[in-house]
């Protein structure tokens, strides 16, 4: 990091943490400059950065002031209707994925960040390197639960924050997806129902469609999650089998539950003897100061299924992932050997050599600061393009925004709408079975490397503002 | 092929059809040498060869004569209860196989062929290659149903035999068991009758196990197949919902169905309106002249499901494996997107490249003669070493043997003493829900790299005879 980016960023702490609050005066570049030590034109940089980020503006001939927040702006908890209901949500969310697919549409509906932001090229060399080195008789032997050197380097990353978690537990699987799945199924039955954060992610839902599972969506909190009183009212009247949640940057919401209300959760899970599929891929994509820890942290009896992946902070397309299930690990162990037998070996060789030589700490330091930066690019645009009303969160890792349109807007229409200019986005409609969420959208911040995504955003805000004010698409006044 | 080998696979040719006739003496090496116009030693080499493979045997100073057909010692078509019940195989194919898996084992009991007889250092190449050359934006492209042009490679291939299945069809996934499990999962609900032949590969059983379905096994051809009188019946008599069989070299017969009987096999299945799941992974292991026909080259209806992959023929643990799966297409593939997303993309990378480079069917060539060989000294052992009464198939592709001991040898007995000894077998009771088989074993001749394997049937066959013979492997009587 560069200084004036360290100055930068310890500003940005202080109107965080409300030591600086909207409205109040920054220092002028001089004070500062000599106050701090630094040069007039570091201050100046470290300014201007913050000014793109949107966290303060400059009044003319009077200095720079720190913006209104947008987080006074943000979504309130989620209301769903908290009832356990059968699930079909597939159909919608294939039709509306499947318009995202090409490549020449901006892909702000996309669930993956730019694969631009990995580092491709180093990670071919382990590929072929790994491979060459590979006994040919190892092949067979990295049947599940996986590669024993990368489950041993999994469970190293977890012991530098004194997580314990045996690397005879850890089964490596074609990503996050399939680990949960594999938890899903092992922890229920059809027919059972499963407690989801509302809104949720849709491969939540699918996974529960696909399985004749019910969903009982649970009351969330856009900045700390799950709601524990509305959790633990759905654990005593809905029959709850099992909980499928993200504690760490909820997708869509991007949320982080609090350590100490995850060891809340996991408490009140294990008192109901009910197991937690925990959904912890954006983990490593912290903005704070720490990866936050997951529920697993806290989990003493085994009941937390942990599911985690390379898919979204190193290696797009590797499809390795793992399961650190708990007593279910057999189980698991045993699903996953009879449906896809194992995680591409080249793969598992790749990742296990890329881990090893040491450059996957580095690469993570940089995607944060990346996505931290994009973060604020987007909340600005999202500020100054959208209609009046809108809401939005401001997540504290991942790479989406959760917004909020005025009431009366339809996201699917908007979806449609910007489609046929070439930019996806995800309604809200894709995250809850019960048809909530109508004028909602999940926006993606991670294609920092994609020139157009500023000219999308203010289409969309355009198309959006139309929408509210009953202005078609061509500016006639719709019927 | 060198000039002794073309001559001995004339000969082992024209024994195979009965124009040499067991008990028959071969021409002198003087007569043949004069009258092929090749050289003395070469006559010698190519008989040295047979003989190595057990089809000929000399008699002192007389000459060459056709050994004893193993085949008449075949196994008989399978008589199997052909009612309809639930699976629970699970656990004891669990058991048997976690006990194969050291490294240190002889590895007579696998499923895989030796690893060393796949170009991993070519795949290796083009792994590294493949994954350089991609604009990072491919990676997420290549999510179901996909890599594009691996999709139009493997269509291609089916075109050289005149059959066309559109690119479109075909869905890329992580290995064929993953492939043959979304079809059967497309085609069935829980609590189904599916038809399988008898005996039939473990996994099928353990898919089916797992999606509660029940099996009707059904009498099958340790030559050709499954009797299609016996599959009309069930069809007629037990709801049968879909049939999971494998026509080409069936796991564990080897049995070849001929393309006719194929032909019929569709034509019965279209008259029921009964789905085929099958199961083609062998089908490039061929011994005779051509690759044999899929069921799927009869398909009219969109009713087979086709399933192969390359992991047993070209890259073991490259997980890649497809469906081209007709009128169940669509939901494979949202199956598989809802799953496990999409198969590793360095994997897919490399083996379109590779199959690009045109390396593909000298391997094979090359491949299929070894196995050919090794198939032929594997059955000479058995001959050999076996108890009196032993039956044997003679596959025409792949690499397992199925061995028929007599009828009082208790087959998962001789798999713990085997194992003891550091040599894996298969026993026969994985292959079947109704407990028959309990005298087979499935052999795997495909490590011919192993120069254990010979000592290692000898011991098998040493004590297969002490059980027989009711001794105990210390050498005393059993009780």
């Amino acid at each position: 990091m560069k200084r004036y980016e360290r100055y930068a960023a310890e500003i940005a702490e202080m109107i965080d943490k409300g030591v600086l609050r909207p409205g109040e005066r920054l220092p002028s570049v001089r004070h500062a400059s000599t106050q701090r030590r630094i040069s007039p034109a570091t201050v100046f940089e470290a300014y201007y950065l913050l000014e793109a980020r949107g966290l303060i503006h400059a009044r003319a001939r009077s200095g720079y002031y720190v913006s209104e927040r947008l987080q006074s702006r943000a979504p309130q908890t989620s209301r769903p209707k908290q009832r356990s209901a059968a699930v079909a949500i597939s159909d919608l969310v294939f039709d509306v994925l499947g318009s995202t697919r090409d490549r020449n549409v901006v892909p702000i509906g996309s669930a993956f960040p730019s694969a631009a932001l990995s580092p491709l090229q180093t990670l071919a060399r382990h590929l072929s390197h790994g491979m060459r080195a590979l006994d040919p008789k190892r092949i067979v032997d990295d049947l599940p639960p996986g590669n024993e050197r990368l489950r041993r380097q999994i469970a190293r990353r977890y012991a530098i924050d004194e997580m314990r978690i045996d690397p005879a537990e850890i089964i490596v699987t074609n990503g996050a997806l399939e680990a949960l799945n594999l938890c899903l199924s092992a922890a229920t039955r059809p027919g059972d129902t499963v407690a989801v954060e509302s809104p949720t992610f849709y491969a939540a839902l699918q996974a529960l469609e696909r399985l004749s599972l019910k969903a009982v969506e649970i009351a969330t909190h856009p900045r700390d999650g799950i709601d524990l009183d509305a959790l633990e009212t759905a654990l005593r009247r809905a029959n709850v089998k099992a909980c499928w949640l993200m504690p760490n940057f909820q997708n869509p919401l991007g949320s982080l539950m609090p350590d100490d209300k995850k060891q809340s959760l996991v408490a009140l899970l294990a008192k109901h003897e009910v197991p937690l599929i925990e959904d912890d891929v954006y983990a490593e994509l912290y903005f704070g100061p720490r990866r936050p820890l997951p529920a697993k942290a806290f989990d003493r009896k085994g009941l937390v299924m942990h599911c985690s992946s390379f898919s979204k902070c190193l290696a797009p397309g590797y499809r390795v992932g793992w399961a650190a299930a708990g007593q279910f690990s057999k189980q698991v162990e045993r699903m996953k050997l009879m449906t896809t037998l194992s995680a591409a070996i080249p793969s598992q060789q790749a990742l296990s050599g890329y881990l090893d030589q040491g450059g996957y700490d580095r690469h993570l330091r940089k995607l944060r600061r990346v996505l931290a930066a994009q973060r604020d690019v987007a909340m600005k645009q999202v500020a100054e393009y959208f209609p009046e009303g809108t809401r939005v969160t401001r997540p504290e890792g991942g790479y989406f925004l959760w917004v909020e349109l005025p009431r009366h807007i339809d996201a699917l229409e908007l979806q449609r709408q910007a489609a046929s200019r070439q930019i996806s986005i995800a309604p809200g409609h894709l995250f809850s079975a019960d048809g909530a969420y109508t004028n909602c959208i999940r926006l993606n911040y991670g294609h920092p490397d994609d020139q157009r995504i500023g000219g999308a955003l203010r289409t969309i805000g355009k198309l959006a503002g139309d929408l509210g004010s009953g202005v078609s698409p061509k500016g006639a006044r719709s019927a």
